[in-house]
């Protein structure tokens, strides 16, 4: 199983770097857009830089201009150390330090950077324990993802994988249920026991689950679709299973 | 009560064409990049269109690149009359002809076109019967949203009013209850009675809901977040928030 790492990240935009600090992410420099005045946002970064002794340069924007990928970097840029990927087997000890069953995602190929980012906000939210996602055919951990992640991605745990299939083999010796969420699903969503030890496993993009990938699932699960069109967008299918095994863990008011 | 229209569309990509053809939309012409091989979807939008008797068209990729707006049409394009919206005065009778308790959705400044397209595929999925927006400071149905719905905005009525709180006040008074969404709600959403009439009020993005149309709600409710981000996608909440009252409205298994 590959556990890869990036060699340098550029975080982009004001809530990624204000989280990628808060998160205690290493950071080398912060660049800021010279003509930004400082308030607000840009002010909170500045305050947090200095607490924590970071180096910020004012720069042209036009040199921001030249390292944005996103495109939409609010005038600030933090270069940080790599965004490490976990192994699958640092997975169990994250759910047992926090004496909570475990809830995983397991992505078999989402391949844009607006949905994993929206993915990875409501993993967080959830408390989802770790995303396992695949090398190939897939999107990593871009300035994209991270922006569109609002940040989440300084806090949930990424395990990439060669083989989808394999990991869920291996999550299921350790005890974990892999439910396959699939328009043709055994079972209403719903009907889940999400409070067992569970992987949430989630296709891609206009593809859905690959045959391998869903022979391999414990049992597969539907998200009810009442109108004309036929799929939902891959983020807000994996947010309203997360958010139902959210609910059942929680007591009841 | 302001209903407007727009003079005319122009619907972008395979399955939103698809699905206006299907929809039975009014469509005037069907544009094909002359350099695309009629299979796949191509060709059943051929075959649709033929069956209707509506116009096909040939032309230069150059040409349609000049009239699109979405930058990803697919090589498909169709003309389309106005997608009309409806008036507050006509969602009663959506709900009363399919006999169930009315479901609303009232979007306090949706600005982004991904999330109103997300959120619209989403009302499609859940059976909400309208949704309604407002003109100014939010996205209307245009292009990109028609595109990011998949076809949804096809089914979904839309209703176009120039004050949201004042719109709260007309379903009130016609018995619906209002469920503002809001990080700081009183309640959990799971424990809102979602089997009463409802409309689900969402805020904009960054700002959630505006103080005058929080204080015309019934009551207000949160969707819990348990990690470092303080809060969801505006897409990902109202998709949780309409799958939640969906499945208290879908009798157990």
């Amino acid at each position: 199983m590959a556990v890869c790492e990036l060699i340098v990240d550029i975080i982009e935009g004001r809530n990624p770097v204000i989280e990628a600090l808060k998160a205690g992410r290493p950071i080398s420099k912060i660049l800021l857009d010279k003509s930004i005045r400082a308030h607000g946002s840009a002010d909170q970064i500045i305050r947090l830089a200095k607490i924590k002794a970071i180096e910020i340069e004012y720069v042209d924007k036009q040199v921001m201009d030249r390292q944005s990928s996103t495109g939409s970097y609010q005038g600030v840029m933090a270069l940080a150390a790599a965004k490490k990927y976990i192994g699958l087997h640092d997975l169990p000890a994250i759910s047992e330090a926090k004496k909570e069953p475990a809830l995983y995602l397991v992505l078999d190929g989402i391949e844009d950077p607006h949905n994993l980012g929206a993915i990875l906000r409501t993993a967080d939210a959830t408390g989802v324990h770790g995303v396992v996602t695949r090398e190939r055919r897939a999107v990593g951990i871009t300035p994209a993802v991270a922006k569109a992640s609002a940040g989440a991605v300084e806090y949930v745990p990424v395990a990439m994988v060669s083989n989808i299939a394999q990991a869920i083999e291996t999550l299921k010796k350790n005890g974990v249920w892999a439910v396959g969420i699939d328009m043709a699903g055994e079972t209403n969503y719903s009907s889940v026991d999400f409070r067992l030890p569970t992987a949430i496993v989630i296709g891609g993009e206009g593809k859905g689950l690959s045959d391998l990938v869903r022979k391999r699932c414990d049992i597969t699960a539907s998200i009810p679709m009442k109108g004309h069109i036929s799929s939902l967008n891959a983020s807000v299918a994996a947010a309203v299973v997360m958010y139902e095994a959210l609910r059942q863990r929680t007591p009841q008011q």
